[in-house]
């Protein structure tokens, strides 16, 4: 095949219609470029079909779940009720349907060229798609590798999908786990296994690789973990999995503590938190000379660019956490700057967001990362159990802490888990981004009751000055975090 | 009896124990000052007991029971459900106990003197204190009044709690109303018009006075009334009352629309959005030279300083919006200003929210102020049928809108109806206050997926630059802000 004068000529193609990808093509279409997406599955890539939207529908089942026995103190009396995962994995469906749906009619509208098939580069500036029978070349002027990571299961184990299970078939499943064993400290772990356990399955949750946190501020792990002992979910921490034998009807998993033990945990079916790794065998970029990360992911600047200047690569297949969101930004920056426009991505306030139960997002800096970097730093802690908002809807678990540099009053890090903390969040994520001191969050009028005034009284917290605190409570956060 | 000899000393005395007057009482406490809190009633005032938080507690009831035919989409299935209004009565004096239990600890923590009984002023330094028989008289340095206000019916009915209701009975009633009739146009009447009407009563809505809208923005206030219409809740907008007759079991209001016609509306109780009047009849401070507002409230600076500069009043005596959250802030600026710190409150920002179903919260000029203020502003819309967590959780209704100066790009406005709204608007509450532009909102990362992406895709409408809106809808929206 002789490839360069048959070549179709594009501007833009982009690869892979996942959150960056779709999202880099309508933003590029906006701005006036002409675009090709390339997808070989489906449009909203893992996110949209099998990640995020999935995993939220589960969350969000789950928290309905958990409050059939608050709905009935409300006077909404329920003569009985069963759970049916099979009808919830029909909503999922559409959901993720019209979801699909939409992204499609949305690169219509912008008139953005949909091609389905494989593409992998030939040249710095030409790209070879295989769609069925048909090979096409197309040339270009500038690329957006947007092809996502794959699922990478730690070495000692094989996912058969039936009982040992991933992220991906986990929210496939058609009848609930009697007992489930979840592998992992990550949020996909956290949310696997809140989940289940609100739908009924026996839950037994072991932490990574002798891990003994879930990495989160330790006051919110804590919290966490006094929350996770609440709803009768076992935790083994510090433990190494040494072994898993799995049967027609069990999967046993032989651990290790570190001091030696062994332990063997038995459940119905295993979840498996897995590494990535980036989604390039098939593209051909072994004929580029590429930067790549040492963990082998495309390397890429603040504009997501790569090393080759005019093709740009964004979400996952840039390695470092692999969110949509993130992957969201890094495709509108990549659109905008090819369009010519200033424009750059800064993880430094990227949240982190789990759709647990009760949800928990953070953003900014721990209390611990805060210590390593300031002399004196404040920290405000208020309690949702002193918040009437969460007393009227009967969730008074979880908390907010706010971190405060105490010379400047900077506000440092904003740490939620509890009622509303996914929507509240965005108070955080938009103050830390515009550097708002104690005042700036102490001054404005929050909505009385809500959920919001915990974060006023978080902040307030930080100078002992939270009216629904006794002092000897803010007293002694403050004697604490001097002492420390 | 002398007063003056025998007189009891004291440094500060607050007089009511709501919001308004506990909020005052703990910061003063906070900041050294030795106090003294008397109330006639119970702690906690008209908002805890009769107003904010019962309503709160209905209005989180209702949105459970809207929920009952989305819970059963997600799988989990019920055999029958039934509505038991004296149950929910239960849970209400369960959380309004717990809360006044809380404040109550609080002030005992905090080492406030509490007093039951009736205060009257006997001189600008002396109070009187009546409980029961006895009759204390105490000097002070400094005073705060947050003695509230009381709800004034229209002239032309009488609220006999029975089937005409005011809205401290009609969050006490046990039984459901077949047909309840709303008269009012405030968020007190949305909130029952929309928390009765999902609990299962028929629901009539009749603006007051004539109104033809509820004040809201132009955008919110229809897709308000669009989700009204759907919910089946009849509006008689544009109509005032001529006459309400009242029978055993029913009560029948005439409305004369502007044009003289004549329509009669019955239901089976009819609730009536009230005005209100300061509490001062009791007071004693005609004895004062107090300088009062033409409606007969206390005239406050904003430091809550009446023209007495030692004595302080707060809260709905005061005037204004009869909002909790004006009086906590203006109880806590009065305790800073009496303990000699700088203090301020500024309502420029001071947000509405309506609990109503689904919720509305707003901060800032709306599209028609901001139009009478700028020559020149944006208007983004972005309706949370477009918004990925809308619909994971079955609540599409609504939208998000942003309003901005275009020379500036500085934030004027932000308006919400829709899931997640209360929690959210914080967001712009602490935006509109820390002054930022377009490009404050759009940088920061926003959780994906949640509501909180329909506060950047409105603000990216701004610009016509929202992902998922198609083009032409964004460039109405624009055309339409540039040629009205």
């Amino acid at each position: 095949m002789v490839v360069g004068e048959l070549a179709h000529e594009r501007d833009v193609i982009i690869i892979g219609g996942g959150p960056g990808g779709y999202n880099a093509a309508i933003r590029a279409a906006q701005l006036g470029l002409s675009i090709t997406l390339i997808e070989k599955e489906e449009l909203g890539g893992v996110c949209l079909n099998k990640g995020c939207i999935p995993s939220k529908v589960f969350a969000h089942a789950a928290q309905k779940m958990a409050d059939i026995h608050h709905i009935d103190e409300l006077g909404i009396e329920l003569t009985a009720s069963s759970f049916q995962l099979g009808k919830l994995q029909n909503y999922k469906a559409k959901v993720t349907a019209q979801l699909r749906q939409g992204v499609e009619a949305l690169c219509k509208a912008n008139k953005i060229e949909l091609i389905k098939g494989r593409a992998s580069f030939l040249a710095e500036d030409r790209i070879g798609i295989e769609a069925g029978e048909a090979f096409d070349v197309y040339q270009f002027r500038y690329a957006v590798i947007a092809t996502g990571a794959t699922l990478i299961p730690p070495t000692w184990i094989e996912i058969d999908h039936g009982r040992i299970l991933n992220v991906y078939s986990i929210y496939g499943l058609e009848t609930l786990p009697s007992h489930l064993l979840v592998y992992g400290n990550d949020y996909i772990a956290l949310e696997v296994a809140t989940s289940f356990r609100a739908f009924g399955s026996d839950v037994s949750l072991i932490l990574e690789d002798g891990n003994e946190h879930f990495g989160f501020d330790s006051s919110i792990g804590r919290e966490l973990q006094r929350i996770l002992k609440k709803m009768k979910i076992k935790v083994y921490q510090k433990h190494r999995v040494k072994n898993v034998a799995s049967s027609l009807d069990t999967v046993a998993v032989t651990l290790k503590t570190l001091e030696g033990e062994a332990v063997t945990v038995e459940g119905s079916h295993l979840f498996v938190s897995c590494n990535m790794k980036a989604n390039i065998d098939e593209l051909g970029i072994d004929r580029l000379s590429m930067k790549r990360t040492e963990q082998g992911f495309i390397d890429v600047n603040h504009k997501a660019q790569t090393s080759i200047p005019h093709i740009f690569a964004v979400g996952d297949v840039t390695g470092g956490p692999m969110l949509a969101v993130k992957a969201i930004k890094q495709g509108k920056v990549a659109a905008e700057t090819i369009a010519g426009e200033e424009s750059e991505v800064d993880v430094t306030f990227l949240p982190t967001i789990v759709h647990s139960l009760p949800p928990i997002a953070s953003v900014g800096l721990t209390e611990e990362e805060a210590r390593e970097q300031y002399n004196d730093i404040r920290i405000g802690h208020f309690p949702l159990a002193g918040n009437g908002y969460a007393g009227i809807i009967g969730q008074k678990d979880g908390l907010i802490k706010v971190i405060s540099e105490a010379k400047s009053e900077v506000i440092l890090g904003v740490h939620m888990i509890g009622a509303g903390a996914i929507e509240l969040i965005s108070s955080g994520i938009i103050g830390l981004e515009t550097v708002v001191r104690e005042e700036d969050f102490k001054f404005p009028f929050y909505p009385h009751p809500s959920c919001n005034e915990g974060l006023l009284e978080a902040t307030e917290a930080l100078q002992a000055e939270a009216i629904h605190l006794s002092p000897t409570k803010q007293r002694k956060s403050e004697k604490e975090a001097v002492s420390r």
